[in-house]
């Protein structure tokens, strides 16, 4: 039986459609700052996706530079202006600010100053949204893109963080979206390239697939796929609060994201969990990928009043757009057998 | 007629290897910090080739950082601790350094105190070489990786910055070598990756093209295939001297990269040569590509005591692999005509 992959908030595969535009970027020879044509050639594939990425994130009106992902480009907004976040924020976030939000048992976090603050679009955990407020600083929308609506135009969010990996393009490539003009003390030296806020070759390839996932991340959100994803989150829950109705799906009745099913076993470390189903052929993490390594409580779940116990014990499946029925299915049955062997072997 | 590309070391062409590693690469799913099977295999792939990287630079006693490239291996490298530099050194390094090192006419370095100074390998202009004192700081290896013999280990260079994509690598990649174990400031945080010393998920596809580029480049670099391309370099020089004697090939005499000519014709405009020789179907620098798009004389060349007039009249050729000798007796033709008919328009 093959393996079922369900942690795609940690990382989705390549769409085909980067994967096509990265083979061909990779024959465009020139260097995007050389001025003959083969480095122009290089230079206009980067502003063309510069534009469809913008296009794609309802962002016409902004500006975009590119960063070797979303803790880069956090980074770059986020680095000595001391902003407010609250606990829920990852790890690249949280690095910068001070985590003084206060966040409510449904994982709201209540913001009092947006100017002056930074808040996420999306829980990578828990897959719950926040309502952006208007003039909000910063916000991190890596875990959003793609999966829900965002129109950042609209949104009245002066800069937003992504990463491209999350939503089918390459890893090592993400962007921060800027107000048009917005200058930003670079801190990658010594090149002129991204207007002067960003140094170093730009990662051609990278940056072509970025923008060919972006444009069919929207097409796919607008036909409605993620509603099928839903679904099967919905399922893959009712199933396990049906073997068990003290099962915690955090967040069910919040708006959140549709892929994501954050589910508490008390009792069970969430580590064990991810061991045990990774033996049984199911990828999956108790957190979010970066510091799945390290055993720990989701700062997350204790940001929303749950005790150290219980927030060590989440599993978290994250479904993508190849995941089938027949997966969820097999997986649900696999967890509740495990499940009923760790507690008939606690009892 | 193809055109020809003679500005390798603005860019060289991703290597055969390097796509398909990176093809294969594209295939593995999993983030490389999740601890499930998928995560593991792209953990896997990354320390193979960081190893693979580290052995072909004679650096396995060594351990090596990636990077976005080697403007943020540079950053990571000298951000904070005040190096002393010298003019000739790239943007990427100037940025974080004093330029208070002497140069002398032949474009060498003197370096007084090695381990408060950083110093190239090789001239991304002139493709001058410097000899790495012992107990160097920091030294930016980019242009010489894969065109001079270089064995890390035995340099007695303490830190090494170098980039993918100058020797058929893919853009958006680059490394920095440490001594085993050294700790560094992370600039980018929020996650553990890379020993807690740069954060972000990694750009697997890119690294495994990074591997796979460094071994052929080790390869082609052992069977001589650059004493080849010193010899098309030094018959496209004696052909532009044969016709004017007074040609100017900076460090013809010099130790230098076997495949960078800086050609210096006074009383034309470097940036007006390239524009030219585009137009007749070569692409060419008259400098390092991240400067290329102002017109201003070449840092490098007022280091060596040319006047500013004389050090904006530069052309640099710098060949690659592929190049033929057709592709040098062309453009040596075509060079040629230009300068004949700019000579006669400005008598």
């Amino acid at each position: 039986m093959s393996r079922a992959y369900l942690d795609h908030n940690a990382t989705t595969p390549l769409r085909l459609e980067a994967r096509e535009a990265m083979l061909a970027a990779m024959d465009i020879l020139g260097n995007p700052s050389s001025v003959h044509a083969e480095g122009r050639k290089a230079r206009a594939l980067v502003e063309r996706s510069r534009e469809t990425i913008l296009e794609a994130l309802g962002a016409a009106q902004s500006d975009l530079i590119f960063t070797s992902g979303a803790t880069e480009a956090a980074a770059l907004a986020l680095a000595g202006r001391d902003l407010h976040s609250a606990p829920v924020e990852h790890d690249a976030v949280l690095a910068w600010t001070d985590a003084s939000l206060p966040v409510d048992a449904d994982g709201r976090v209540m913001v009092s100053d947006p100017t002056t603050s930074t808040l996420q679009l999306a829980n990578s955990e828990t897959g719950i949204l926040q309502d952006l407020p208007e003039g909000l600083a910063v916000s991190d929308i890596t875990q959003g893109v793609g999966r829900v609506p965002y129109a950042h135009d609209w949104t009245g969010v002066k800069m937003a963080v992504l990463s491209a990996h999350k939503f089918g393009g390459p890893k090592g490539i993400g962007a921060l979206i800027v107000p048009r003009g917005h200058h930003l003390d670079s801190r990658a030296k010594g090149g002129g390239q991204e207007m002067g806020r960003r140094a170093g070759t730009e990662n051609v390839a990278a940056i072509a697939g970025m923008a060919a996932a972006a444009q069919a991340a929207l097409r796919d959100l607008a036909n409605g796929l993620w509603d099928q994803v839903a679904q099967l989150r919905n399922i893959l829950e009712s199933a396990l609060e049906a073997d068990d109705p003290d099962t915690i799906s955090v967040g069910r009745q919040i708006r959140r994201l549709p892929n994501t099913s954050l589910i508490l076993t008390p009792g069970w470390k969430g580590e064990t969990q991810v061991m045990a189903m990774d033996l049984a052929g199911f990828a999956l993490s108790s957190g979010s990928a970066c510091s799945s390594g390290k055993v720990r409580a989701s700062r997350t779940l204790r940001a929303m009043g749950h005790d150290e116990g219980t927030a060590a014990c989440a599993l978290r499946v994250s479904l993508g757009l190849q995941t089938t029925e027949d997966e969820v299915l097999r997986f649900a049955d696999a967890f509740i057998a495990a499940r009923r062997k760790q507690r008939s072997r606690a009892a």
